[in-house]
């Protein structure tokens, strides 16, 4: 596998609709998606059910999905509780979210960066008295890292100092989150050197882009060119930040494989079956739109993904 | 100005809904993306009526485009007979569209690439016998030129030979258009550097791409970076070719101005006046629908668009 896409529709999908999907259909999105091929899956948050009453079952969402034979996976956990919870249920992955716009923070988590950086001290300490086979990879998400829909321009300086704060306090790696869809292919190649060089190139290799504005797939492959290899989407482009106003639309799952998959390189996910998959969520949320170009202009006439010309060799 | 962004939607776009837009409305559209910045309009095609009743007004639109000082006219042709009647009506520009899928050229224009040749040296011949200052530039245009929704894959070496083919025939420049919708980045970065390097690189300025896969952007950005400087866009969206179906969708120029201007890539267009353009769209074609994702989610919170901060110089 070339680049690794982390399904985050289950989590940031889901946590920016109305509606409440069924457990079943939980399931029953993961299993297919895994069985396209999708090795990493954002399954739920651990907030507060009377705050994402959409995300109220991810205990149980995780249970099912460790089940599943060669999946990562991962869940958002805002504070401390939040990560018991998720080493609780058996998360492999735990991302705590750090808005580098501190109005935004205060918005969204009701925290401060010191009061954050504070929690992901705690969180390093928990995970850190636990067994080394049992401890999940736990990541520093920097959102709103590009801009902010309540502060407007985010200076870089910022973001590197955070990056190397979250290092600092113990996270495994750190990620870039364009909550607001600002971020444009310049500044996603800018800011990926900037903290790269603060941090090493190892602690970041993940980018969470939004498409608000349309730019989402050349901002991932401005990150291609700058050596990203994790890509955050959503299937059928489900989902937002209903924090950011304005702010929504994860890039699309279909048409981010189609884009790596047709310059050659390998996802390990088999489009066809991936593009299945809508008509879990189509038939689960039938009154929520599904984004994503590919599933409607479908794929070109003989079409060869990377993946299926030279199948994934098994990942350590 | 950085960028030559070429509005293409008077032509590519109103040649592919079956509304007529009246001829006060297409010169109200061309004046006021005019007033906005955009310098190069593709205000119609110089087909029979009966084909394209939407364009049967080409003249009269060029004679007023023609009126605004400082506007490139440009239009497509595709035959002498329409170029006869693009050089009495006094475009700046002529293309002549030359399908790189054979079976797809026979199915646009009922003309194999042999016969599509011939007639660009006709062209060539009726262009040479005028006065310099009265000579229209003359393009060829590569269409299918990524790949057929008929014939599939086109071979990289077919759009080279066919390039070199235009230019001996006398054609001032190619381009290369996405007409279905098929391009990735790697391979419009290959294929441009391959064309180039047969042709020249003033020979190969710009590009025609479809958003049909999500990927029009992506493109951009992969053209920008071998040194693309001329891109086709269309106002909302509006258009795609009808004659390869399942392919449809223009870049549109709203959200391509906003990746550029982030950028620091200057356009020399007003965004904000830009976007208001669309109301006359939205007046005039009440039942076509607009595309686009920077005109619904807004300019970001304190955006510095290129354009406005360093105000283009006179160009030549």
């Amino acid at each position: 596998m070339d680049i690794l896409i982390s399904e985050v529709g289950p989590r940031d999908g889901l946590q920016s609709i109305k509606n409440i999907m069924p457990l079943a259909a939980k399931k029953a999105w993961i299993d297919a998606e895994a069985a396209a091929g999708v090795t990493e899956i954002e399954v739920g948050s651990f907030v507060p059910a009377k705050l994402l009453p959409q995300l109220a079952d991810t205990a149980e969402v995780v249970r099912h999905a460790r089940s599943i034979p060669g999946l990562t996976v991962a869940v958002l956990v805002p504070n401390l509780k939040g990560a018991q919870a998720a080493v609780e249920a058996g998360a492999h992955k735990i991302t705590i979210p750090l808005s580098a716009s501190e109005t935004h923070s205060l918005k969204n988590v009701r925290r401060t960066h010191a009061q954050m950086l504070e929690e992901t001290r705690g969180i390093v300490a928990l995970l850190r008295g636990l067994p080394k086979e049992q401890r999940p990879k736990f990541e520093g998400g920097l959102s709103t890292a590009f801009g902010c829909t309540l502060e407007g321009d985010v200076p870089a300086d910022r973001i590197v100092q955070l990056a190397e704060q979250l290092m600092e306090a113990g996270c495994d790696e750190v990620g870039l989150s364009d909550t607001t869809g600002y971020a444009n292919p310049l500044q996603v190649k800018m800011l990926v050197k900037r903290v790269r060089a603060a941090v090493g190139e190892h602690a970041l290799t993940g980018l969470h882009l939004h498409n608000t504005r349309g730019l989402g797939l050349a901002n991932v492959l401005a990150g291609l060119e700058v050596g990203i290899t994790t890509f955050d989407a959503s299937l059928g482009g489900l989902g937002g930040c209903p924090f950011a106003p304005g702010a929504s639309g994860n890039i699309v799952t279909e048409d981010l494989v189609f884009m790596l998959e047709a310059m050659g390189l390998r996802t390990g996910i088999d489009i066809g079956k991936l593009l299945k998959v809508r008509d879990i969520l189509r038939a689960a949320l039938p009154d929520d739109e599904l984004y994503g170009f590919t599933p409607d202009a479908g794929l070109p006439l003989g079409f060869k993904p990377a993946t299926l010309a030279a199948p994934r060799t098994q990942v350590a």
